[in-house]
C-alpha cells in the first residue's frame, strides 16, 4: 500500500498520534509562561519513569550524548572504570570512558550472554575496587536485558558508582534508579518515551554529582544544566516542540501505569518469541520475560538477514533491524518498545513468514500469529 | 484572544506551517530508504545555504553544542585562541576554548560595540598569529551584526583558523563561507532556518578537518560525524523529525532565494528602527542596514524593559526579549529573523507602542506602523 509504514525497530519507535499532533504546535519560546508549566510537569514525570527524586538532567541530543556526559563527568585521567559489556552499546561505554581519560577494564561478554554479578564481584575484588561500573540495561543489539540489580549491588557493595544505559529498558522494563542504588542513568527519546529523537536524559545521584570532575564540557556539564534546571530554566536553547511531545507522551504512559506497561512489554516479547517459535525459527535473544523490548531471531539456513529486511521494506513499507556487528546478516531484530500492542507483533510476523517462505526456508506456515495472540492472552504476573 | 500567540524573540523563531506539518508525520528509521534522500537533499541545501563545497556536519543538539565542536575538536592544552567578543555570546567562545584547555586572549569591546578588523590585525600582530580566531557574526544579545569579511581576513592573513558563530545569522544575512574562507561556521535550527531548536550545525574546512585534535569527545568529534554523513548515515540516531521539518523549511528559504530573503530582511530591520525611532525610542543596536536580525531598543526613562515584556506577554501573548547580561531591564528586542513579514513588525511596534504609552513613557503615538510600513517598501540595495 503506497506510502503506508510500519516501524518495527528497536528505535525509533512508533510515536502515537496525540504526541505527534504535540510536535506540530506553533513554537513557544523556552523561557516563557508558556512553557515553564510544561517543563515542569515533564522534568517531574520523568523523574517518575525514573523512580528516582534526585535531579533527572535533560540535554538535547542523540542518546550518545547522555552517555559522554556521564564519560566526562565522572572520568578524568587515572580514574579506573570497569565496563561490562555484551554487545555494541557496552562496546560504547568502553570508548566514551577511555576518550576521557580513564583506565579502562573491560568485562566483556560474548554478544548475547547476560552479564553475570558474580563476574563483576569478583573482578571488582580482584581489582579492589573501581570508581565507576558502567553497565548496560537493555542491550539493544542483542535483544538481552540484564538483571540490573544485582551487578548495581555489586558495585556499590565495592564502593563504585553505578552509571547505567537504559536508553532502550527506561519505561519499558521495570527499573528503579533510587532503589537499586543507580548514580547516573541515561536515556532517550526515541524508545519506550514514544517520542522523536532529540532529546537525551541523565538521572544523577548525589554521590555522582558529589564526584563530578568539573570544568571538562561546557554542553554536557552536569552542574550547568542542573543548576538552570532549578530555577526551569534551561542552559541552552532546548528542543522545545520535543520536550512538549515528550511531556504529552509521559502523560499517557504514567496514565496507562508503569506497572500496567511493563506487564504489557512482557506479553510483547512472549507473543513475539511464541510466534517465532511456532514458525520454527531460533531465537537469538534470550526465551526470557526479562527480553521485553528487542527480539533477535536465527535467520533460517540459506537466508542472510539483511535480505529478509531488505525484502520487508520493499515490499511491505516495514522496517525491523538487521543484526549489529558481528551479528550482521545472521540475526534480525524485532522491535517492541513503546507504543505496541499485540497486532504489531502479529503483522511484524506474518509478514516475516510470509517472505521467509518465498526465500525457500524450511518454516511452518500458519502458525506464528495464532501463537502470538495466544502468548499475548495470558497475564504476565500470576 | 485567548490561545493567541506571537513570537517576536531572536530565537526561537516562529516556524511556518508546512514545517511544522513535516514535524507531525510519523517517524521514520534514520537508515531507511524513506530518510535517506530526505538527508541528503538536507545536506545539499545546508552546504547551499552556507555557500560552501565543504562538508556541514549535523549535531542532534542547541546551537552550543556545535560551538563546543569547534572547541573540542580545534582546542587542546597550549592552542593560542584570540576570541572577539562584544556580548553573551562572544563571552560563551572565550568559555568554551578555555574548557578545551586553549591559551584564551579575550579581545573584549563594550556590549553594543562592533569590532574593528584592524584591531584583530594589530593583536595578531603583537601575538605573532593565532592558532585559531573566534568571531561572533551576529551577536544577538545587542543586535550587532559584525563586519565578518575583513574580520575573518585579517584571521587568515595572520594564518589563524576562523570559527564563527552564526547561529542567528545564517539564511538571514549575506555569509559565504568558502569565499570568505571560515573554517568552523556554527549555526542552529532555531532561527532564520525557521524550524524548532535542536539541530545544531558546523561547517568544517579542510584545513580545519586536518588541525583537528582526535580523541578528545565521542559525541561531538568531526571525523565520527563526518565518516558517518559521507554514507547517508548519521553517527547516532539523529533527530529525524527535526531534519524532515529542516528539509521543508530550507527549501521554503532556497525557493525565496538567498538574495531575496538578505534583502527582505535588510527591508525588515529598516522597518523596525524606523517605526521604534519614530514613536521616540532611541536604538541601542547600531542604526545600520547590516543589523538585520535583531534590533536592541533602549526602554525609555522611567521604565525598566522587564517590565515592557512582560506586559505584552501578559496582556498580548507576545513573546520579545528583555536585554542580557549587564543590558538587562535596560534594552528590549525584538527579533525578526527567519518567517517574518513587515506586518509581524508593525504589530509588535503597535503592541510595544500601546504599552510604552500605558506606563506613561513620553513616546509619540500613532506614527510607528505608518514608519515602518514606509521604511519597508524601499528596495534595499539601489
Amino acid at each position: 500500500m503506497a506510502g503506508r509504514r510500519y516501524l518495527f525497530t528497536p528505535g525509533p519507535t512508533p510515536v502515537p498520534p496525540q504526541v505527534l499532533a504535540a510536535l506540530a504546535e506553533p513554537v513557544i519560546h523556552h523561557r516563557g509562561a508558556d512553557f515553564r508549566p510544561v517543563y515542569e510537569r515533564c522534568l517531574a514525570r520523568l523523574r517518575e519513569v525514573c523512580r528516582t527524586d534526585s535531579d533527572v538532567l535533560l540535554f538535547t541530543g542523540s542518546g550518545t550524548a547522555a552517555m559522554e556526559s556521564v564519560g566526562v563527568n565522572l572520568c578524568a585521567e587515572g580514574t579506573r572504570a570497569i565496563v561490562v559489556s555484551a554487545g555494541n552499546f557496552g562496546q560504547r561505554w568502553e570508548q566514551i570512558a577511555a576518550v576521557h581519560g580513564a583506565e579502562v577494564e573491560a568485562m566483556r561478554y560474548e554478544w548475547g550472554e547476560s552479564p553475570r554479578p558474580d563476574d563483576l564481584a569478583a573482578r571488582l575484588a580482584e581489582l579492589g575496587g573501581a570508581d565507576v561500573v558502567f553497565l548496560t540495561h537493555s542491550e539493544t543489539s542483542t535483544g538481552v536485558v540484564a538483571d540490573l540489580q544485582p551487578l548495581a549491588a555489586a558495585a556499590k557493595e565495592a564502593g563504585a558508582l553505578v552509571a547505567v544505559d537504559a536508553v532502550s529498558s527506561l519505561g519499558a522494563v521495570p527499573l528503579e534508579t533510587d532503589a537499586w542504588g543507580l548514580d547516573a542513568l541515561v536515556s532517550g527519546s526515541q524508545k519506550a518515551l514514544m517520542t522523536p529523537p532529540g532529546l537525551a536524559l541523565c538521572a544523577v545521584s548525589p554521590q555522582a554529582l558529589a564526584a563530578r570532575k568539573p570544568g571538562r564540557s561546557f554542553y554536557l556539564d552536569w552542574e550547568r544544566t542542573q543548576k538552570a534546571q532549578a530555577k526551569l530554566d534551561a542552559a541552552f536553547t532546548p528542543a522545545t516542540s520535543l520536550i512538549v511531545a515528550l511531556d504529552v507522551a509521559l502523560g499517557l504512559l504514567l496514565d496507562e501505569g508503569l506497572e500496567a506497561v511493563f506487564e504489557r512489554h512482557v506479553r510483547l516479547g512472549r507473543a513475539c518469541r511464541a510466534g517465532a517459535k511456532a514458525m520454527g525459527l531460533e531465537l537469538f535473544s534470550p526465551d526470557d520475560d526479562r527480553s521485553a523490548v528487542v527480539t533477535a531471531i536465527r535467520s533460517p539456513d540459506g537466508v542472510e538477514s539483511g535480505a529478509v529486511v531488505s525484502a520487508l521494506r520493499e515490499r511491505f513499507g516495514m522496517t525491523i533491524a538487521d543484526g549489529q556487528g558481528p551479528l550482521k546478516g545472521k540475526v534480525f531484530r524485532i522491535g517492541h518498545i513503546g507504543w505496541f500492542d499485540v497486532f504489531d507483533i502479529t503483522t511484524v510476523l506474518a509478514a516475516v513468514e510470509l517472505v521467509l517462505a518465498e526465500f525457500g526456508a524450511d518454516i511452518e506456515r500458519g502458525t506464528a500469529v495464532t501463537a502470538a495472540l495466544e502468548a499475548f492472552e495470558h497475564a504476565a504476573v500470576a
